[in-house]
């Protein structure tokens, strides 16, 4: 068989179509809790329902879906030649943060939908299986722990593992699973045998404003952060504001908020460069205006692109946290609820996805993440790549989160080019 | 007629019974929202059932309730002089902060109870009417603005004045009123005529630990503190906090935090000996581990014995505010919801009930109060003067708020003596 590549990829290219992956996108927006943005959590009714809408339009294009004991659900399109069992593969996630936007993880799953009605619909030929996937449970805004989906993929996620995982309802994570008809107890089952695989390349929106403000249109990510995620509570003594006087107090906010400051001058001093930390969620109690707060409770969430970095800067947080709460006389405790490295994506393919998106002639820009991706766990298992497109104004995990349709399409582009270099690589 | 008021109000006084105190405290403490502690807001139907009680227990005793258009209680026993219009009185109020204690207003109804059923089982001779007051929504957790009964009778509160409160949910206070029964057009009509009263006593747990440390079972107040109260909302950018570099963001909870610890600081330095600064209440959206804080909603508390010092703290705290404000590039909207002046008590009331205090052969001390009372309002319309009684640990607003039913008998059996003291003065 002689293959004419250039030609048989550009037919399938050319039918990439922005509308398409704008009804997709808007599909899924409307699937989500009430309130501002899209609220799909993690291991949700409303998550199964997108990832029943992904499993109905692959099985429209003639693919096999399955869904694994995770919730993955992963579609098939067999290639051509013989015995080339190990798989390209593309895919992202479709549940969100609480009050998130429509674009985080959906888009690269959008794209992996468009990418194989395309190559259907030219009648691509190509020599390897590819797989189209949508992780499940990317988002660790519900139990603290990201990427569980593809941390399953990956074998990392056990059932022991995940045990200790629960979201603020007390849920555990394996309750959560389990109640979407989903298998906590066999994980184990979803994880990917390398041999199966030839690589993975994921888009996905940069959700930082590197690719708006040097109007570039590409992000090839080279490394991926990891994060280490701590649950802070301060107990110190609630009691009345008025009759309380400032040397007798206990106040567990004020604590907190001396935690607050440490994390940002941490993160903001010459040896942490490049660590982010931030203290997204807060709860104070009980929460009147005439009463000091007694507890507080907090998330800090650091990220680093360099995974010693990352730990040895989460350690001496929680050291410095440790001498606040001595120094006020609050009681403290520390529970870790997260912990991912930071992934170093193969030269490899960021030169394989270089190379296309030159043959599509798009600029590009070799960059980090600073996001934690799928990807990070899938490297694991399979050669793995990915391509940013740009976020409007930088803007991620918000209602206001945006990227414009001609600019996911020309990424899914350089995406269906990447697959099929890959797939003759 | 000749009396003989040292042998009377002895038979009044060794009727007060702690047992019947604590019946009393106890009815009311289960009159409570479902959570920890007691939950009974101002202008609630629970509040309204706690009155029901109180108005229930004073028509057993045979004497005459009204309800006035703004909530408060007033029970009526008549004098023996002719003429002697001009009453004394006593009481305190039934609502309760969220999660709040028993003891908190609730003893000095309990007080007012006890001294009409002694006062009446005893036959005690009194010149003027004696009125038993519940006031109605004392405390300001639910609509900012404290003494919200008492300001009515002291003739401060208008229709328009209360226009501008509303609680968390977005319900006016006058909505509040109206729908549990009450007149808030007709507020006006609460108002107090200075002519009809003599002098008002009102009996409260201390709620700090003054009386404790120092082993004194009698604290009879001189100055009660006012308060100045304001919301703050920070308004930031809500982004991820992988992707977004610390020196891109928007914070709203660090520049939070900040504003958190400039109060402390402005309330611990020298020329602010005395004020009391509290941010009780911190709400933050969207409260995700991987979201940057957009928004941040705080509540500040300015407490102090000085009037003036009050004012110009709070002013300093706002503009200062304002700066963090600027310098992070975060917008701010300031909102007054309360503000209530010092009130000094007079030293007529506090020397007669320090003469009782004497008689009754117990240790008392003279000392000004953090928290508010609705004697700071009553006394703009008569002679006013407060009895503390000890708080175990110096707790308040919170479920463990306690006082032993002993101490409480023995505050009460002070406040009889000094109210037939003022009868006869």
């Amino acid at each position: 068989m002689t293959s004419k590549p250039s030609i048989g990829v550009e037919g399938a290219v050319a039918l990439i179509d922005a509308n398409r992956l704008e009804q997709f996108i808007e599909r899924i927006a409307e699937i989500t809790e009430a309130g501002p943005g899209v609220t799909r959590l993690a291991y949700s009714p409303l998550e199964r329902r997108a990832h029943d809408v992904f499993r109905n339009r692959m099985c429209e294009l003639g693919l096999t879906v399955t869904v694994d004991a995770a919730g993955n659900s992963i579609a098939e399109l067999p290639g051509v030649a013989e015995g080339s069992s190990d798989a390209v593969g593309t895919g992202s996630h479709l549940d969100s943060v609480p009050s998130g936007g429509r674009f985080d993880g959906i888009a690269g799953v959008a794209a992996a939908v468009e990418v194989a009605r395309s190559v259907v619909e030219s009648g691509l030929p190509h020599r390897r299986p590819w797989r189209f996937v949508a992780f499940a449970a990317e988002e660790g805004a519900r139990f603290g722990q990201a990427c569980n989906g593809s941390r399953a993929a990956s074998g990392v996620a056990t059932s022991a593992g995940i045990a200790g995982l629960y979201d603020n309802g007390g849920i555990t994570m394996a309750e959560a699973m389990a109640s979407v008809g989903l298998r906590p107890d066999r994980i184990d089952t979803a994880a990917w045998a390398s041999e199966d695989w030839h690589g993975f390349i994921e888009l996905h929106v940069e959700q930082g404003n590197v690719l708006e403000t040097s109007r570039t249109p590409i992000g090839i990510v080279d490394v991926i952060s990891g994060s280490s995620r701590v649950m802070v509570e301060l107990v110190g003594t609630a009691s009345h504001t008025g009759a309380t006087p400032m040397h007798l107090r206990r106040d567990a906010l004020v604590a907190a908020a001396e935690c607050v400051l440490l994390c940002e001058q941490i993160a903001q001093n010459s040896q942490h460069r490049g660590t982010r930390i931030t203290v997204g969620k807060l709860d104070v109690e009980p929460s009147s205006i005439t009463t000091i707060p007694g507890r507080v409770i907090f998330s800090v969430d650091v990220r680093d692109i360099d995974g010693d970095r990352q730990r040895t800067t989460a350690r001496d947080l929680l050291s410095r946290f440790q001498v606040i709460a001595k120094e006020r006389d609050v009681d403290i405790d520390i529970q870790i609820i997260g912990d991912t490295s930071p992934a170093i994506l193969p030269t490899r393919l960021v030169d394989l996805i270089a190379a296309q998106a030159r043959a599509h002639g798009v600029p590009y820009r070799i960059m980090p993440s600073g996001a934690s991706h799928d990807t990070q766990q899938i490297s694991k298992v399979t050669s793995a790549g990915m391509i940013f497109v740009p976020s409007q104004g930088g803007l991620s995990h918000v209602p206001d989160e945006w990227t414009s349709y001609q600019e996911l399409a020309l990424g899914t582009q350089v995406l269906l080019r990447a697959l099929y270099a890959l797939d003759l690589a």
